[in-house]
């Protein structure tokens, strides 16, 4: 029998490898497995390959092997009884001869759920919910909002000078940030299945919108860059144009649209990254999970807002965050948000 | 002989007199002092008085009495050898037959100076230097800029949201912050001499401007009130002219003019609280010393500035500040800063 530790430990691996996949699987969550043979010893890993490619399990169980029989698989997301683009994952599991499944998450579309019940009906040992939060919390966390809401998760990044200001009286808004914090959004980027801007950030700065390495070399992630331009403002010569990555250039009327949209195109993750009005349109419908704010140690006094027009009048009425994280990034300061509950805010009753 | 980690013992405990009697010394300086017998026992200690009251030389003396001969004299500041209000210290220690002396910082002022030199004179021996940077760091640091610049170190403390806003657009500002960065600031205030607004402030706001305790009672220390108010705006009315504290309403024309009259009036520390359009002045003539920002997680997209213009108009040409410490009060942020050295603002050759 397999000692509770030896499952502890291969979970807390599982978990690494789904965070090594995030943001390179949609749409398929990024999952990470671990085989142990019968007698606990760790015999094989994987995580989720690229769409088409093999699901963590399979990975782990190839590699395994015949060391797998009458082993346990410990698998962050329960495993999937259909057939997609791959086999079901159950039948992969049974056909190795695996005695004993531990789950983290359990499955939450209807399509793909199933698994742990098929995996009893065949006499397999199944136990959910180890390390059930820390998975829910970690790189599943994402995936796991996209399917319930059937629309990305949104990640807003946005970089401020300490009053507030992402552009200055002229309009420049490059390099408000060391590059501490521009390199994290590199990385921030890698993450996501698309990063969006607005077309006066598009026009304005002229991004790239690729994830680069420190040295500036194209990395091999490339998400979908999408300029939201509902005007045909943006010139074919814009930067995003490049063969670096594909592009997508959206004339949907709301951001409830672009996610539409969007999800149909099999993003599950979104780095929302500007400009104020863009931003202060998924604010004011409520469509960010989270926010990662890159606060420059610096003061303009002038220039553009963080965000624009709320349709907020009183202090009291504020959209309300928590902050997640406080972290220096170099000379400048990161935060990680999440917009409160809307059972939290206060405002909402008081407005009434 | 007084063994080495003896005095260093002492040191600490001197540099944490001299912080507990910050914002009550002015305009002398908040020193500590511990006085070793000769065998190295601590014997006495203390710290500066209210003005009028002993030094921090002379009460730890006072402790140590009889006990003090030959022994060690361990002082955050060097022993002025000047009579004001009280005898010299020196001579103090003379009279008690203290062997030896060790100081953290010199004296920097030239009327109060020449301390060590005296005591070797007539025959003690005096090391300075001990904790040095610790010293400069800590409790004396306002009052050393204080005595350099011959005007009040100047602390600005703002609460804005997340972009940058101090108020909403329907200019509530109260309550921006929750509890835990109130009572900060309420501690803050307590280590100043003097807490200044801008009559917007006074007349939006109608702040008391006291030092409260958590439990909303006054406190005993009692900064000076100061409003500027150039037009004679503020009402008779207004709040800070109860008998909680002592109130100046000043009409001086720039920020120099009002810390040279504040000055004049023995204020050494002071705290900048708003609101925008007075920070903006005293950031335009580079006269804040230390800034508090406490951030809400909070967003409004429309209200009053942090600051008000700066005169910038471009990123390069930003005051840049230097990060000192980031940390999380209750649900908001506390960051400290520091105004980079005019040598640090690269700008500057930019701007050329």
């Amino acid at each position: 029998m397999t000692a509770p530790w030896a499952e502890r430990m291969a979970m807390a691996r599982a978990l690494a490898l789904g965070e090594s996949v995030l943001g390179t699987t949609s749409p398929n969550p990024p999952v990470g497995a671990v085989v142990l043979a019968a007698d606990g010893t760790p015999v094989g890993e994987g995580a989720t390959a690229p769409p088409g490619g093999p699901h963590a399990e399979a990975a782990a169980l190839a590699e395994a092997g015949d060391r797998a029989r009458g082993g346990t698989a410990v698998v962050t997301l329960e495993p999937c009884a259909h057939t997609g683009r791959t086999g079901p994952c159950t039948d992969a599991l049974l056909a190795a001869g695996i005695a004993r499944v531990v789950v983290a998450v359990p499955e939450p579309t209807a399509l793909a759920g199933g698994g742990a019940q098929r995996l009893r009906d065949a006499g397999v040992e199944v136990e959910i919910g180890m390390e059930g939060p820390a998975a829910e919390a970690g790189a599943l966390a994402s995936w796991l909002t996209a399917v319930r809401e059937q629309r990305p998760y949104v990640v807003w990044k946005a970089a401020a000078t300490l009053d507030g200001r992402v552009a200055a009286a002229d309009g420049s808004s490059r390099w408000i940030t060391g590059d501490a914090a521009r390199e994290a959004v590199h990385r921030l980027r890698a993450t996501c299945d698309a990063v969006v801007v607005g077309s006066g950030t598009a026009l304005t700065d002229d991004p790239q919108l690729t994830v680069r390495r420190p040295d500036g070399s194209t990395a091999d992630r490339r998400p979908l860059r999408v300029v939201v331009d509902r005007r045909g403002r943006l010139p074919a010569t814009a930067r995003v144009h490049d063969d670096a990555a594909p592009t997508l250039v959206s004339a949907a009327p709301t951001p409830a649209g672009l996610l539409a949209e969007l999800y149909d195109r099999d993003v599950r993750r979104l780095l929302l990254e500007g400009g104020p009005t863009l931003a202060a349109a998924f604010l004011r419908e409520e469509l960010v999970d989270e926010v990662v704010l890159h606060l420059a140690p610096k003061l303009l006094g002038a220039g553009a807002p963080l965000v624009g027009d709320l349709g907020i009048g009183a202090i009291s009425a504020a959209l309300s965050l928590t902050v997640v994280d406080v972290a220096r990034v170099g000379a400048d300061v990161e935060m990680r948000l999440r917009p409160a509950l809307r059972g939290d805010r206060s405002d909402r009753d008081e407005r009434i």
